[in-house]
């Protein structure tokens, strides 16, 4: 099999972050770019938190595109104070790292996702971990890209559990929606690992204090970035004990699928007023057979957390 | 092994009947007792529609039960004008039964669980197919029958799709919430037979057709009760392309849990306004040990369905 490449789309954002490093310590796919959305922070500062990122974890080969500025509904986005508080209002808590020594690339981050489609086909996995306008975009612009990508894993969405902006609704699925909906009505191949597993999948300072002890630039960032979270949590979600590990858990579940329990169902994204954003199962197309969603039910958070921990840390260790 | 007890708490309805006859022709089960709920009809008809139901199969061995007459947190109950059209003005279809030569009998059916409990304790199974009134009525009075009941397995609820009578809640959950969220927070080994796996469960006029060229009279009852089913689901349920087996699902499914797969989950019944009845996962208990639900989420609908016609065709031939 070729290597696989790997698109990530980030709102940039702490757990974002958290996926970059396990992006770049994977030993089994290439990370050929990044996408920055809107949702944690703005696109613009999206990108730039995943250039600084990258320079921490001494990728300079990978290139960020910028993304849509905000949903395919609307005209404007402000980030939301809950986002703020959560991430900080620079998204990496508050930690200072150089400005980049890179820009981003001229071309939009739609096109990248076309191009690469076109390029890679089957050998393509895109992980969504923000809000879904880039990759909607992309297929309303060019529909057979939903044939040739490989996999797409998106961060989003709850199904067994309730949303974390409103009793139905997951964030990044909140922000659009109907972007939201057309790709998972769309012939992707489609997996959502939504708050049903992130939300037991659990980091604390325990595992933190290991990067600070390796001593190194990385290591020392992380665990100052990734300490904010937690403490935020603390406030926000005292009954997790940890921060959930959201945005690196869809790029360790494309990797291997084996981590999780799936149901396959056939499922639509809700835009009527009262269910706004809420992701559940179409019952018109309960009995139809290849329904379009694996959705992430249970994970097994030990062997996932062990190989986080095994992969950042490796990496932390040459930073 | 001991053969095992059965009761059924049944708002005696098209698909109860159904239950009713599955839970009869079952080999493995003896049916104990059957205990009248509010829901599709009022109690005392729901009584009346069993011991009819029984007559017809020629079990006048089952007693029959009368219990709460409305809902824990109300004093009145009136039945749904979508529960008359679906199942008939009368429970069956306008079907006309003889009158009951057998009564009710004199024990309340929540001191007939309670009773039935302590004597069968880890043989008996209960499958409340109506709204949870009684049995949370019954472990109120005597909390320890959480902890003998073998088994609970309950129609009712919606995961992983829409609710029927509102976005989020199924019909038998909407009548009593309260009463439900203290089952699905009990101590009881509980088992959800919900909207999940019933709308994937269904049953056409190819099959009634059986029944009535058996040419009996529960074979030609059965096949006028349940074609009333059918033509409702034609006009309220389009989509489907036949009426669902929703009760009897879930008197297939306790005595062989192999015919669906199941989630362990901790749950509980949303009783907020705007949530009303909404059966979903705990995100507070989530990485807990042991969760006190199984939420059935697929079904081997072709073997249930072939089961469900040997077990009723076999059974109305010979009444």
């Amino acid at each position: 099999m070729a290597t696989r490449k790997m698109i990530l789309d980030l709102d940039t954002g702490i757990d974002d972050a958290m996926a970059i490093a396990y992006a770049v310590a994977a030993p089994d796919v290439d990370l050929i770019g990044i996408v920055a959305s809107y949702g944690n922070v703005l696109t613009p500062l999206a990108a730039q938190n995943s250039l600084k990122i990258l320079e921490l974890l001494g990728r300079l080969d990978v290139p960020v595109f910028l993304g849509e500025l905000h949903a395919s509904t609307t005209d404007h986005f402000d980030v939301m104070p809950i986002s703020a508080q959560i991430h900080g209002k620079n998204g990496i808590g508050e930690v200072a790292l150089p400005t980049p020594k890179r820009q981003v690339e001229a071309k939009s981050g739609v096109d990248f996702l076309i191009e690469a489609a076109h390029q890679y086909r089957q050998d393509l996995i895109v992980v969504p971990t923000g809000p879904l306008t880039n990759l909607a975009k992309a297929i309303k612009i060019a529909p057979e890209i939903q044939d040739e990508i490989g996999q797409v894993t998106l961060m989003g969405g709850a199904l067994t559990v309730p949303g974390n902006v409103s009793p139905v609704a997951e964030a990044n699925i909140n922000q659009d929606p109907v972007a939201a909906d057309q790709v998972f009505e769309s012939r992707l191949n489609l997996t959502m690992v939504g708050l049903d597993v992130t939300l037991r999948t659990l980091l604390t300072k325990k595992e933190t204090q290991q990067w600070r002890e390796l001593d190194t630039v990385a290591g020392n960032k992380f665990a100052d970035i990734v300490d904010y979270y937690i403490d935020v949590y603390k406030i926000t979600s005292p009954h997790l004990h940890g921060c959930a590990l959201h945005d690196p858990l869809a790029v360790g579940v494309t990797l291997d699928p084996s981590l999780v329990s799936t149901l396959n169902l056939n499922m639509f994204v809700d835009t009527t007023k009262a269910m706004w954003g809420r992701t559940i199962g179409d019952p018109a197309r309960l009995t139809e057979e290849a329904p379009n969603v694996s959705v992430a039910l249970t994970v097994d958070q030990e062997k996932y957390l062990a190989r986080f921990m095994q992969y950042l840390t490796t990496l932390f260790k040459q930073n």
